[in-house]
C-alpha cells in the first residue's frame, strides 16, 4: 500500500510535468514504457549513424525522417522514470535518477534541445551538418548513461 | 546462411517501403522494434481511452497530444513484421501476417488512417467526436488482433 501510494503520487507528479499526461497503470509499465521509448529511439538513431559512419549510402530524406522521430521520441521517456521503479525488472536505472532530479531533469531538457537541432540539421541536405549534430546528440546520449545508467 | 540472407533481402524489402527506412541488424531487434512500438502505442491509447470511458477527466489538450501521438505511432512497426521473425522471442504474431500479407497490408493501412481521424477528432475539443473516432479505432485494432495476433 505504501508502495502503491507513493507511486500514484509520482505518476501524478509526473503526469503534471509530461507533455502527453503520463499515466501508468502499475509501475512495470512505467519501466517497460521508458525502456520501449528508448529501444525504438536507438533504432532510429542507428539508422542515421550508418549513414554518418559510411556503413550505408547518405539518403538526406531517411536522415530527416528519423531524426524527426528522434526529436520525437526524446521527449517521451521521461514520465516513465516514476519514483520507487528503481528496483523493478531488468531495469540499468541508477538511483541518481531520483537522488539528483535536478541534474535528470537537466540532462533530459538538454537531449530535446540536442536532438531537435540533428532534425533541424539532417533537413538541411547536407552530411556535415548531419555529421556534425550527430556528433554532438551522441556526446548527450553517453554523457547521461555515464551518469544516470548501470552498464 | 540462409535464414541471415532472407532476412537481409525482407528487411530491404521492408525498407523500401518503410516511411523511416527501416533497418534491423539482427532478426530479434525487429521483433523488440515493433513490439516496443505497440506497447508505446498502447499506453497512449490508454490515456485517450480513460477519457472515452469517464475514467479520467475529459482534457482536449491531453487528448489531443496522446491522439498525434498515437498516429505517428501507427506508422512505425510494420518493418518490424520481417520475413522469418515470427519464430523468434515471445511474439504473439500469426503466420497470417507473412502468408495473407496482402491483407495485412490492408489492416495496417487502415489503422494508419483510423488513427488520423482519431487524431483530427481529438483537436476538434469535443468529447462525442472523440468518443466516436475512438470506438472506431479501437475496432480496428481488435480486427487486426483476432486476425494476426495470437492470444
Amino acid at each position: 500500500m505504501k508502495f502503491a501510494a507513493s507511486f500514484a503520487i509520482a505518476a501524478l507528479a509526473a503526469a503534471v510535468a509530461a507533455p502527453a499526461s503520463a499515466q501508468f497503470a502499475k509501475p512495470e509499465d512505467a519501466v517497460k514504457y521508458r525502456q520501449s521509448v528508448m529501444f525504438v529511439m536507438s533504432q532510429h538513431v542507428a539508422r542515421i549513424g550508418a549513414m554518418v559512419n559510411g556503413k550505408a549510402p547518405y539518403d538526406a530524406k531517411v536522415a530527416a525522417d528519423n531524426a524527426a522521430l528522434v526529436a520525437e521520441f526524446a521527449k517521451l521517456p521521461w514520465p516513465g522514470f516514476v519514483a520507487g521503479t528503481d528496483k523493478i525488472g531488468n531495469t540499468k536505472a541508477k538511483p541518481e535518477i531520483w537522488t539528483d532530479q535536478a541534474k535528470f531533469k537537466e540532462t533530459n531538457e538538454k537531449l530535446v534541445a540536442e536532438t531537435e537541432k540533428l532534425s533541424a540539421a539532417a533537413k538541411t541536405n547536407n552530411l556535415d551538418n548531419l555529421k556534425a549534430a550527430f556528433s554532438s546528440t551522441a556526446d548527450t546520449c553517453k554523457s547521461c548513461h555515464d551518469t544516470f545508467r548501470n552498464k
